[in-house]
């Protein structure tokens, strides 16, 4: 209750209350003294808070304020000796890890976000959503996700489509199979290549596309010995770059292979709970054990989906300890041992069956297991549960705000309280992480289970309503974040698109239907399958070449952009010239009067 | 006579010339005393011709200053009403399309070269060339070019050193052939990231690295009805891009496309040739007629070299005729079409032999002879042949001043003559065009041919000097031109780079050694080397996104220089803001004063 008091006393009919910054229970009054003062007189030479920004944006600078307040001549954060500061210091930070300022978060503007949801998800129309509200609202970052998940699964309906008779008219004649994968390899290449485009298109209008590379503060939890930054010449923590090559490599490379190396044993578990299943069906040939086949996929889908997680955990921890410097560098790194192992993880056993084990019918089936189990898993440990329990406190909280019966407003102190509870959104990283598996598990063996499109497509529908659901009301609303596009996930997706073409052309020369084609020579099918392989893939490369990444339009006015610029600083500089030049005629006159 | 003579008149001792502009013989005087007035009117507010740049820079900028010489108001050239100008047409490319102007270039500075020439070639001794110096006479494209042939060369001795004892000891187990090529493929892959790392050294140190792309004004050649070009809102002729696509598609494409197969259709020839050299040897058996065996490649290597001259000028009629608007859009349909040919043209035959005929014997000598006969006709070509008519020509206009005997400065008037008369150098294209199919020689089949780097090494070692002598000597001396890296040439290697993977590994599939190995299944083997080059290509690409494509300590640099401009744009304006309140403050008293 205390806490929220001193943003309840300056609450004037004019005062959107924006961000909330919650202080430890015990803190002392002369820290919160400080900690305000340092805070206003940072505010005052700063923006005023009119509607020429969004509320979105205004979060954005307060968070950009706050992180940048300085320490100048402070030692240590008054009445906590123990949190010491030096010149530079981010005061945040500090508070933030000496658990002063537990957290900081903006808040959610219920107005706003009611109409959002309301033209977003609450309605089970077939529209499109509206991108530029959710970037207003949430920022590029968060709305470049829901783009690219709409994109995606609209470009995935033409496969969808084109694979459902495969299932319904159980064509098996191998001539289809390759005409379908053929399509897929293409299909695919050219939709990330499409995506740029569109990407660029949005990014144009949002004013982003051509942001400039901000000069990289070091990342929040980056420590090291006080010393001078060979860049700036500031004061700032330096790690030597030695050090931390020898974290990763003897350290984290060594735990992800350890990591790699259990995940595969587990596998190997599954396929013998795989054979112990089918002999318990072939012993008995009930239908009950009919059912039971099911069950070691399922158990290994979940599996798979809590070995995710919890290395997940782990890489965090790891890549944190590693002391990257640049929060870019960091990412990069996550991202890095993350993708390996989500990859190993979710699809070795695929690999296992079909190039080892080459039992199409078990591909078959454990691909469907494993896709639908996941993408049903993720879905209510994402949204559904969170939202469940989310309410329940919400109710809990509107009892005992009643009971207070507070004659203060009680709306604005009920947000606060309900939202600071809520969870936070650690970023879109696993939003796209799981698209990213998704497109593995449609891409890589479409060929052998052509219906995976089209849950795809079903998932990524109710996907949409779910991860708007979870935004807007399961957790805190997150700092908006300008970008340009989706970065590395970009790469990610074109290198799975690579080795689908690889997994696609070896399936497809292992089908029965093709070595049928070629009774005497498997020699002559495989060379021709390698020469096809080869041909795609110099064939994608080339597509990807040869499609601009942005659109003819956007190129030209980009042109337009800096052809003015370059006009701008021309003149300015005539003018800062003629300036300068009336100036010292100006003074020259009065020299000669004075003389 | 009569066209040096405007130079000569205002030849004061303090004069350096550095451009010269030389006129048809017949021009009207009214003509040139306009194109004097022009340009001396251009001059006037131009630059000042002092040490403070090189003479490179300085004659740099006299050609862009007569390139951006553009007409005003006059209607059409004084003297030649069929010359027609419109606003902004750049007067120098009017001229020299109508013949009134013949060539516009840049003097040597004899005594700049001559010490050039003392440290970089005349002197047969081991080391490396003076890479600054060249491009201080040369200008940073042309230094660019030595320093990536001379690293190239560096780079291959390696690969030269360890096939050597491949051809001495006729080692022929398939182990240390995958050996000797896996050590190439993965060589080859460093050397070109190596060579960006160390391109951004050079270029950092030029002040070239981070070049502002310059805003393209329409190439020279460029017509087209008159226009508004939608970026900069001036008038320029336009050209609609639908009517280069069809030009590009419905008749540069077929053309291509017959090209490539009249090569092929040659190369059919020289089989048949082949196969009747052989069966004619074999008939007689004498030792005349073994020496007859190499003649069809030697002719074929000849009758390569002539299409591919011939090829070069049809392309850049075909592109120039194809009216692109950029100097870059041109290059590159440029540098597409002719890489397409010359490399169907030169490696077809060695594809067909290693692939189609499979026999490595017939492989190793087409290839030999393939590759030195085009080394040695290319030297010859390129600098020895012009060389000599260059004396030639040179004794003969020697003769000729002594016999006028003037009494105006010889030295000046005879370096006109003489360098008027010299070839133009065409830019690098041709110099890496000979570099990439080197490359190609020595990376395509190289575990059949082991010796072929120690061949490419050789001919480099002498290439850097008739190069230099046909920069000094044999050729005017080009314009200098800023350039940050080689361009479109590295993906060019770097694609060459790739299909040597793919061949490679084909051939060694293919070798009788490998094949003993697999005595019972080829699948088995086939699999295999697919396998493996697949995880070396895989390799490759991870190798090169790896390798940071600038080193550290430049990387470091550029961060420095982007922040400090950034501190100082702050402080500029943080100037300019004061200024402006000490002004309004001034003006503010003056008022009150008045009032």
């Amino acid at each position: 209750m205390k806490v929220t008091l001193s943003a309840l006393d300056t609450c004037e009919s004019s005062f959107t209350p924006l961000v909330v910054l919650e202080l430890a229970q015990d803190v002392k009054e002369e820290t919160k003294e400080w900690l305000k003062n340092r805070i206003i007189s940072k505010k005052e030479d700063g923006d005023d808070n009119d509607d020429f920004l969004t509320m979105a944006e205004c979060q954005f600078i307060i968070k950009h304020e706050l992180e940048n307040l300085r320490a100048r001549d402070e030692k240590m954060i008054p009445g906590y000796p123990q949190a010491k500061l030096y010149p530079g210091k981010s005061l945040l930070r500090r508070l933030l890890t000496s658990g002063i300022v537990i957290q900081v978060f903006p808040l959610h503007d219920n107005e706003a976000l009611k109409k959002l949801e309301d033209t977003w998800y609450t309605r089970f129309t077939l529209k499109y959503q509206p991108i530029d509200h959710i970037r207003g609202y949430f920022g590029e970052t968060i709305a470049l996700y829901f783009g690219f998940l709409e994109y995606f699964t609209v470009a995935l309906i033409p496969m969808a489509v084109i694979g459902l008779p495969y299932y319904l008219f159980v064509w098996e004649d191998y001539d289809k199979y390759v005409i379908f994968a053929s399509f897929n390899l293409i299909w695919s290449t050219v939709i990330l290549e499409v995506w740029k485009r569109g990407c660029a298109n949005m990014t144009y209008r949002w004013g982003t596309l051509v942001m400039k590379r901000q000069f990289e503060e070091p990342r929040p939890g980056f420590h090291g010995v006080l010393g001078i930054n060979p860049v700036t010449g500031r004061k700032e923590p330096l790690y030597p770059s030695y050090k931390r090559q020898l974290r990763i490599y003897l350290v984290s490379l060594p735990f992800v292979c350890l990591c790699l190396y259990f995940s595969l044993y587990v596998m190997m578990i599954y396929f013998d709970m795989e054979a112990w299943a089918l002999s318990l069906h072939e012993k008995s040939g009930s239908e009950w054990t009919s059912v039971l086949l099911y069950v070691p996929s399922i158990i290994y889908a979940i599996v798979i989906e809590i070995m995710n997680r919890l290395y997940r955990y782990a890489a965090e921890f790891l890549t944190s300890w590693e002391n990257h410097r640049l929060e870019s560098a960091y990412q990069n790194h996550l991202i890095l041992k993350v993708l390996v192992f989500n990859f190993l993880n979710c699809f070795a056993s695929l690999f296992y069956i079909a190039f080892v084990l080459r039992d199409m019918k078990l591909l078959r089936q454990s691909l469907a297991t494993l896709l639908i189990t996941s993408q049903i898993l993720n879905q209510i440990m994402e949204s559904l549960l969170p939202y469940w329990l989310q309410r329940k406190h919400h109710v809990q909280v509107k009892r005992k705000v009643q009971a207070l019966k507070a004659d203060i407003d009680a709306t604005l102190y009920e947000q606060v309280v309900l939202e600071k509870e809520m969870g936070t959104y650690l970023g879109t990283f696993d939003d796209y992480l799981e698209l990213f598996l998704q497109f593995g598990y449609v891409s890589l063996f479409s060929c052998v289970y052509p219906l995976a499109a089209a849950f795809a497509v079903l998932n990524n529908f109710t996907e949409v309503n779910s991860d708007a659901l979870k935004m807007c009301r399961v957790l805190k609303r997150p700092f908006s974040e300008p970008s340009a596009n989706i970065g590395v996930w970009q790469l990610a997706f074109e290198t799975m698109s690579v080795i689908s073409v690889v997994t696609n052309c070896a399936l497809i020369g292992m089908s029965p239907q093709v070595n049928a084609l070629f009774p005497e020579s498997k020699l002559d099918l495989v060379l021709i399958v390698v020469a096809v392989e080869h041909a795609l893939l110099a064939f994608k490369f080339i597509l990807a070449f040869a499609i601009p990444d942005k659109p003819r339009h956007i190129q030209m006015k980009l042109a337009r952009l800096e052809f003015e610029s370059l006009e701008a600083l021309k003149q300015q500089q005539m003018k800062l010239m003629a300036e300068n030049l009336k100036e010292e005629s100006r003074e020259g006159r009065k020299e000669e009067e004075e003389a």
